[in-house]
């Protein structure tokens, strides 16, 4: 079943008018008609699923009746991204793979080292987090904020910084990660150069927890999800010993 | 300082002639010269740190001056990857993924959902992994089989299955985890349209553990890096664990 993304859906209705550019897509592309099932996400937990009801001539307008009604909590990695963006298609790689893992909210951040001084808008950026929410069946769009200065981001965060991707530094003990991430945790992924001295100082200042995975140097495509993998165990781990207790 | 690959150097030369596809890439694409520095890997722990001596006019022929020979130990993910492979550039990603994060060895299986039957020579993946190896630093080639169907490289293997991005399926506790992939592991990631029953049965049949992370789908791409993520996690946890008994 294809699904389609309609933010504006309240998840009350039992109607839904897909928006100009889905409705182009479902007619189209898919070549979808009348009677032809279709799920919609709004990007706040709600999943629906129904069946086009109608389209016009154009296929430019596509009502679609919704049957069933789910409401999702938030699951996935509670975890924020602040991540120093890539050039181009290795960012949308990064966006995508933090959606189908589900983070809360992703901050593009201007890192000294950074390559580029990206518009996400222009970018499509929140394109990616629709695209990927609706294939891997996320029922949360994260929070994306506009691309913002290190020191901006770091002053006005209140998450527990943890630091990826940086060869050779040392862990914090597991049940010290586990009980800082439980209180609301950032991961931190510099640009390709790495951060500058000055953004290094200030992350450790803030008490940043140094996190590896692997022992070499990691593309921000891989690190990301790579990190996010180890977050998620050490979250899981910790449930684990609390449902014990 | 520009990394070069040379697997017929036995960590024990003071020179190293590069091979051809180096040698050019070294004075054509990077118009590197004689005194500049480079660092040379054999793809079996050694990694050499030298200057050019000398070139010949087309640029084919690079001869390089080893200052400095590291011999590093097998470190990394001690894992053998089973993937199914997804198409072109998305294997890409997941084989260069899985070299940076040091796994051990990858399989290429071909499974009933599987999208191609690839020919690794022609798709030109032994390259991507001797990218992936220069560009991370990492000393140590994965071995990379030839593409095996799913029943001969199951019933051949003699590692612990853990299967992963089978979404709604438990795990097993960590400490069991961490003891199984003691034993030596490989990670099993099923096509698009996942391990049909039949061998979901076989993995099964093979005493599988089911991996997650995140909740939702996964691209193949997404569920390399985040899954081999958590599994070093387990297993730096054991290590933890072990050093403080």
């Amino acid at each position: 079943m294809h699904r389609f993304f309609c933010s504006e859906w309240d998840g009350s209705a039992i109607e839904v008018v897909l928006p100009l550019a889905e409705a182009l897509h479902a007619t189209r592309v898919l070549r979808l008609r009348e009677g032809d099932a279709v799920g919609i996400l709004n990007g706040r937990g709600f999943v629906g699923t129904g069946t086009i009801r109608s389209t016009d001539r154009r296929g430019a307008e596509v009502h679609c009746e919704i049957l069933e009604v789910r409401q999702h909590a938030r699951v996935g990695i509670p975890v924020r991204l602040c991540v120093a963006p890539p050039k181009g298609k290795n960012m949308d790689a990064v966006l995508r793979a933090a959606t189908e893992l589900g983070v809360a909210r992703i901050t593009p951040v201007l890192c000294r080292y950074g390559v580029s001084r990206p518009d996400g808008a222009k970018e499509g950026w929140r394109e990616q987090l629709l695209a990927a929410c609706k294939q891997s069946g996320n029922p949360w769009l994260p929070e994306l904020d506009v691309a913002t200065d290190f020191g901006s981001v770091l002053s006005s965060s209140e998450e527990v910084p943890f630091v990826g991707a940086v060869p050779g530094t040392g862990n914090a003990s597991l049940p010290e990660q586990a009980r800082l991430l439980a209180k609301g945790a950032a991961l931190w992924i510099g640009p390709e150069g790495g951060f500058s001295p000055e953004e290094q100082e200030a992350l450790q200042q803030a008490g940043a927890v140094a996190l590896t995975v692997g022992r070499w140097i990691l593309r921000v495509e891989t690190a990301v999800p790579a990190l996010l993998g180890r977050l998620d165990g050490i979250l899981s781990g910790a449930q684990l010993k609390n449902a014990r207790n």
